[in-house]
C-alpha cells in the first residue's frame, strides 16, 4: 500500500540506501525508526515550512519532541516517520504556535482524539460565552476544538479562540466566505482570500469541501436526506447555479499553497457524508471519497499535511468496511469522523448513539473523533451538553486505545479496579474522568455502600 | 454443531426422515420450518410442560403464536424450532401466564432483548415504589425485569411485581435463601423448597450460579478484583466452608424438576464474571463457561429451558471471541449480558461505557442485554437512573437488530429520517423514541430551526 512517499513534490526523490550518505545540497540520508537508511533529494534552494516537510527532510521539529512527550509510547523519531508517511499530522499553524497552542497529533500510530463544535449563530450566543465553551471543551478532554460559528462577529470570536486555546483551532472557512456576500458571487480568489486571512489568524486545520464534485451530485438524487453537509450543499448549489466544478477541487494546488505558507493542514471535508442510515455507505458517499484520495495525493505533492472526514450515520455493521475504505483510497491519511451515529431514532441521546459507532470506528482505524452533544439534530449545544459531549467521546476514544493495547492506556483503568477491591471509595472517585458526578451519584444513598 | 436436538431426555431419539408417518403412542412426525420432517419418538406416557418439550413433539403452544405476532419476520413454527434447538427461549411460567404476562422470546433469530434489574433494598424502597420502578421500566421499553431484592419484604415485593407486570420476571433466588439464616446451613432441601415456592410465586427465570465450581477457585487468586457476583461469591464461600463442592451442581438435576414443574427456565448465572477489565477473559471465567455448556447439557435433557448469562466487563476487542464461545460452548443456547463495559475509569456513566459493549455483543450474538444504570458500582438505581439505563440499551439492541438486518428494523430510522429531510419537526418528534425530551431540548432554542 502506498504512503505520502509515493507523492512527493516534483524534482524530489526518495529511496531506501544501505550507507549513511555524505551531505550534499539537495541531499539527505537519515536513519529512520525502524533502523532503515532513507536518502531523499530535493531541489537544493528548498526550506521546510510544514511538518511533513520537515519530517520529509528527517528533520525532528520542536513539535515532533512535544507530541512524543505527549504520547508516552512513540518516540520523537517515530513520531516524525508518522508524518512523513502521512499517516499522522500535527495540526500547528505557525501563528497558532506564538500564542498558547501545545502540539498534538492525530494519528493512529497515536492515541485517539477527540473534537468538540461550538461557534456562535445569527441568533444565539457571543464571543465570551463560545470563549467559555473552549476553555470547558479542554477541560473535559477535547483535543481539538473547532470554531463553527455563522453568526456575530465571526473575526473576532476566531481571534478570541485562536489565543485563548492550548488546542489546535480548526474552522469550515466557507461559512464566512458567504457572509455578506451572495454564494453565486463565491470564487476562488475570494476562497483564497478568505483561506489567507484565517491563516493569518493562525487556525490550525480548514475542512475544505473539495471533492463534492459535478459527476456526484446525481447519485444524490436517490437518498432519502440528500446533502446534509452545509458546506456540501453550498458548493453543490454554486455548481447547479454556475454549472461549472468545484472551485475548490480546480483551484486545489492554490489552496495548497495557502496552507503551506502558514502550515495549515487539511481536514478535507465530506460534503456528501450520509445523513441517515439509508444513505450511507452509498454511491455518492464512495464516489466523494475516491475523490478525497485524489486530493489527499495532490495535496501531498504540495506538502501540506492532510486528514480526511469521514461520517455522520453509519449502521454498526458497516463502520469496519468504512474504515477500511478510507485507509485504502486515502493512503493512510488520518480519518477524522462524525460519531457515526448507528440509529436515528434518538433525537436527544445521540451523544450516546453516536459513540458506540466512534467506539467501533476507532477501533478499526479512525484516529480522530468529532463529538455529537445531546442537542445534535435539535439546537445548539450550551454548556453541559458540550460536557456531555465530551464525557461520551473521551469513554468511545480510551475504550478504542485499550481495545488496540495502545501501551499504558488501561493503567488507570485497572488502578481503578484496584480501589473498587479495596473499597476505597476516594481513590475510586479521584481515578473516576468525572469525580464530582461520581461523587454525587454516591452520596445520593450513602447508607447504602455495600 | 450441536443443538438441543443433541441431548433429549433418556428414552427419546430423533431423527430426520422422507415421509410423513402414522401416529402411533410415542411417536410423532412433523414438518419442520425449513421443510424437513422431523421424528421423535419418546415415553408414550409422556405430557409436555415446557416450551422446550412441547417444540420436541412438534406442538405450537399459544405462547409460541404470540411470540410471532410480536416477531413479525418469524412465523410460530419458526419460532418452535428455535425452541426445540435451544437457540431461543420463552420465559413463561405457567402461574405468571394466569396474571398478565404478555409472553415474549429471547434467542438471537429474534429482535434482542433488554432487562431492567431492579429491587429493594434493606435500607432503601420498598414493594410500592418497586412497582412503580417496574411500570417506568416497561414503559421505556424493559423487555424482562429482574427482581433483585435483598431487603424489605422479598416475598411481598416479588408477589406484587409478578401480579404487575406484563414482562417476564427474573430473580436470584439466592439473596432470599440466605435471608434470616446462615450461609453456612445453607443445603439442597432449603435450595429446593426456595425455588419451587419463587416458581409457584410465578417468576419466569432463575439465575442459577451452579457454574462455580471447587476447582475454579484456584484461578480466582490472580485476579485484581476476585469474585464480584453476589451469588457467586456466596457459594465459593459455602464451598470453602463446607469444602464440599457447589450444591446447585451436584443437586443441578433436582433442581431442574422443579424448574420444570412450572416450566421456569434458567438462566445460568456466571459467578466468576470478571469485575474489571484487567480479569476479563481470563480462566476463571473460562473454566466456569464451559462447565455452564455442561449445565446446559443436562438442563435440556430434563426439558428445561435454558440461557447463560455473561460478562460483564470485557474490552472492546475481546467481545466477538466471548460471544462465538459461548455460542459454541453452550450449543447456541441464548447469552444474557451484562453490557459488557469497554472501561472501567467512567463511573457514573457506565450506562454509556457499557452499551458500547452491549452493541458489539448483540451484534456478535448476544440475545438479551442486562442494561447497567448511571448509578452502576456507585448506588441503587432510581427512577430516572432506570430511564436512562433502559434507553441507553434499547438504544445498544436496536442498532444491533439494524446491523444484523432483521426485516423491519430499520423502518423507523428511515421514516425519521425522512420527517428531518422534511423539516417536519411534529413527524420528527413522534418517531423519536423520547419524543419529550427531544422535543424539549429543541424548545430551548426555538428560534435557530435551521
Amino acid at each position: 500500500s502506498k504512503t505520502a512517499w509515493d507523492f512527493l513534490p516534483d524534482g524530489w526523490t526518495t529511496e531506501i540506501v544501505d550507507q549513511e550518505g555524505s551531505s550534499k545540497p539537495g541531499e539527505t540520508v537519515f536513519r529512520q525508526s525502524d533502523e532503515t537508511l532513507r536518502k531523499v533529494t530535493f531541489p537544493a534552494d528548498f526550506k521546510p515550512i510544514t511538518q511533513l516537510e520537515s519530517a520529509r527532510l528527517g528533520i525532528v521539529t520542536p513539535e515532533m519532541k512535544r507530541v512524543a512527550e505527549r504520547e508516552s509510547h512513540l518516540t520523537a523519531e517515530q513520531v516524525r516517520d508518522e508524518v512523513a508517511s502521512g499517516r499522522m499530522v500535527i495540526p500547528a499553524n505557525r501563528v497558532h504556535l506564538e500564542h498558547q497552542l501545545d502540539p498534538m497529533c492525530i494519528g493512529r500510530a497515536s492515541k485517539t482524539k477527540v473534537n468538540a463544535n461550538m461557534g456562535a449563530s445569527p441568533v444565539s450566543s457571543g464571543t465570551h460565552e463560545e470563549v467559555e465553551k473552549l476553555k470547558w471543551a479542554e477541560k473535559w478532554g477535547a483535543d481539538t476544538v473547532m470554531d463553527l460559528s455563522t453568526g456575530g462577529d465571526l473575526d473576532e470570536c476566531r481571534q478570541a479562540i485562536i489565543e485563548n486555546s492550548r488546542v489546535p483551532i480548526g474552522t469550515v472557512p466557507i461559512y464566512s466566505m458567504i457572509i455578506g456576500r451572495k454564494l453565486y458571487d463565491l470564487n476562488l480568489d475570494i476562497i483564497l482570500d478568505s483561506l489567507r486571512h484565517q491563516a493569518a489568524q493562525g487556525v490550525d486545520y480548514f475542512t475544505i469541501h473539495a471533492g463534492v464534485l459535478q459527476e456526484h451530485l446525481q447519485y444524490v438524487k436517490d437518498r432519502l436526506i440528500g446533502i446534509v453537509s452545509r458546506g456540501g450543499s453550498l458548493l453543490a448549489k454554486w455548481m447547479i447555479d454556475h454549472g461549472e466544478q468545484n472551485p475548490m477541487y480546480t483551484g486545489w494546488e492554490q489552496i495548497c499553497e495557502v496552507m503551506r505558507e502558514y502550515d495549515v493542514t487539511f481536514s478535507i471535508g465530506d460534503g456528501l457524508r450520509p445523513g441517515g442510515l439509508a444513505d450511507a455507505t452509498d454511491q455518492a458517499q464512495l464516489a466523494e471519497l475516491s475523490t478525497l484520495g485524489e486530493l489527499t495525493e495532490r495535496a501531498w505533492r504540495k506538502g501540506v499535511q492532510v486528514m480526511i472526514e469521514g461520517p455522520g450515520h453509519v449502521p454498526f455493521d458497516q463502520i469496519e468496511y468504512n474504515m477500511k475504505l478510507e485507509r485504502q483510497l486515502c493512503h493512510g491519511a488520518p480519518f477524522y469522523v462524525l460519531g457515526p451515529l448507528v440509529t436515528d431514532i434518538f433525537p436527544g441521546y445521540d451523544h450516546i448513539t453516536s459513540c458506540i459507532g466512534a467506539t467501533s470506528a476507532a477501533y478499526h482505524g479512525a484516529s480522530m473523533l468529532c463529538y455529537v452533544t445531546p442537542k445534535e439534530h435539535l439546537g445548539l449545544p450550551k454548556k453541559d451538553d458540550v460536557k456531555q459531549g465530551c464525557i461520551a467521546y473521551k469513554i468511545a476514544a480510551h475504550s478504542a486505545d485499550v481495545a488496540l493495547g495502545i501501551p499504558g492506556t488501561r493503567d488507570r483503568d485497572d488502578e481503578l479496579t484496584k480501589a473498587r477491591a479495596a473499597l476505597n471509595w476516594e481513590k475510586h472517585f479521584e481515578l473516576s474522568f468525572d469525580p464530582d458526578t461520581a461523587r454525587a451519584y454516591h452520596d445520593e444513598d450513602l447508607d447504602v455502600d455495600t
